[in-house]
């Protein structure tokens, strides 16, 4: 855990930031508010979801819905005040939504490896599941919204929600307390998706040998 | 509950009517007998078994698995009907895909709605669920098959879902009873998608301020 | 079960062949190294998972990650050798992928049967989630790669993993050991989806009457 109460509140942040990458999807491609509230939703609780399904257990949001209803709030004051006012506060909407995204991306890496290893699953499943589940989020969005997913940009993408979730699970396992291992897995994650999106950073993507 | 017997029935008929628009999409990709049977199911149990997941528990057909016998039956009879007759008693096969699809819709959302509160979630997780449920198996039904989700449409969707799992869980947190709940829910969310595609009606999409 | 150990081993190769089809897709899309590894993990635990989810217990690579790490190493070794010996071992890449995928679809097809009936699902369920999960790992690796899934194409496939979960799940309900099952389950459908490749073989599709 990365401490009760500030990991309690920095998941919120994640699903909400996630949240508005959704709706600012759903605004480039035009849909309605409710298109907004679904697309929203998915994106902010799709990740978590995946996350202790796969670990066996319900959905977060089931017993106490208050992430859907972050997702529907942040969805829907999108869409109103962009409809009145515009998106020029956020940058035209592309710009922010590459870093809401890169801000879920770090969060949700961090809590899917917290949340595996309270679980009491292994320090390589909490990589594991916090790679995939950083990542799912933002691929389900894409995919709905009939885009190529985010993740096979060359970009550094994957690679980020990797670190982060590998820093926290190395930190947890040197016996660090919740709270650095949280910011260091955060931190990692946010700071090289930022440096590859500033500076266009990327890994060598794949090229055959002597072509 | 929508009341036990009736709920029954009615859900397989959501089952049913989910797995005939899944194997009209097949019918347009001019897919072979199993791939028909393969979109028929994953369309007509996707949803429900989504739900269950996300509840914690095993999907409804592991244990009798009579839902995935009935898709694949209708899979295989709307199959060999077209080959022989065509589909003309189907309109062609475009219209009654959207009616199929608009039936299951309603459906699912009630059925979403009633076993989140059977299971002891609160009212708003019932219409989430219920919402997310309704709409899954069409939109995993388009990605199978390659096209853009119906939920992407203008035409008011997610919102005739949402729309019927909120009569739903409000008039069971009245205390009406489980089958006027569930008329009700079913009702209201047919009766707006069956508008919205007769009538054309849609929820104004997003347009920012200034364009 | 299809005899512990051998059963154990034929999973371990499944799950390697599915993650090399992954990371193959990731060649053809010359992605990153942490690219290939996503693509490999997901096609290699995906279905497993699946059955998994869908059967109401965790993922099976949860308490011992054994699985995720050999797609990871897969995807890192096809990367690093590809780069710098090129894919000629692997027939430039195109063929191979057919063959993999075919093998772990033989492989899934009896391993989702295996584990539904060890789980008390009765014989139908069996063969439904036998071929569910064994074209699920395939269908998520083409959709994340923005391809038309192969399930989709007019060849044998959806039929090779039917036939190969029905004549595991029929075998064992007629008493024969585990290991004759498994093995009769995993050769019927391999040699199906083999000779549809070689010969070109498939279904008749779907055409509409009069047309």
């Amino acid at each position: 855990m990365i401490g009760p109460d500030i990991g309690f509140l920095v998941e919120r942040i994640g699903v909400a930031v996630f949240a508005l990458s959704g709706a600012l999807v759903a605004a480039r491609k035009g849909m309605d508010p409710f298109g907004f509230a679904l697309l929203a939703t998915v994106t902010g609780v799709g990740g978590g979801s995946l996350r202790d399904v796969l670990l066996g257990r319900p959905a977060f949001w089931i017993q106490d819905p208050t992430d859907p209803v972050i997702c529907v709030a942040v969805a829907l004051a999108l869409y109103f005040h962009g409809r009145r006012r515009g998106l020029a506060f956020f940058g035209g909407g592309g710009r922010i939504l590459v870093w809401a995204d890169a801000m879920g991306l770090a969060i949700f890496a961090v809590v899917g490896s917290a949340t595996a290893l309270a679980a009491g699953a292994p320090p390589i499943t909490a990589v594991v599941l916090g790679t995939l589940t950083a990542t799912f989020g933002g691929i389900i969005r894409d995919i709905l919204a009939g885009d190529v997913p985010l993740v096979l940009h060359r970009e550094i993408y994957v690679t980020a929600a990797f670190l982060g979730a590998a820093v926290h699970a190395g930190a947890v396992s040197a016996g660090l307390p919740g709270f650095i291992a949280g910011a260091a897995g955060i931190g990692s994650a946010f700071v090289l998706r930022a440096l590859a999106i500033l500076k266009d950073w990327s890994l060598p993507p794949y090229v055959e040998a002597g072509r």
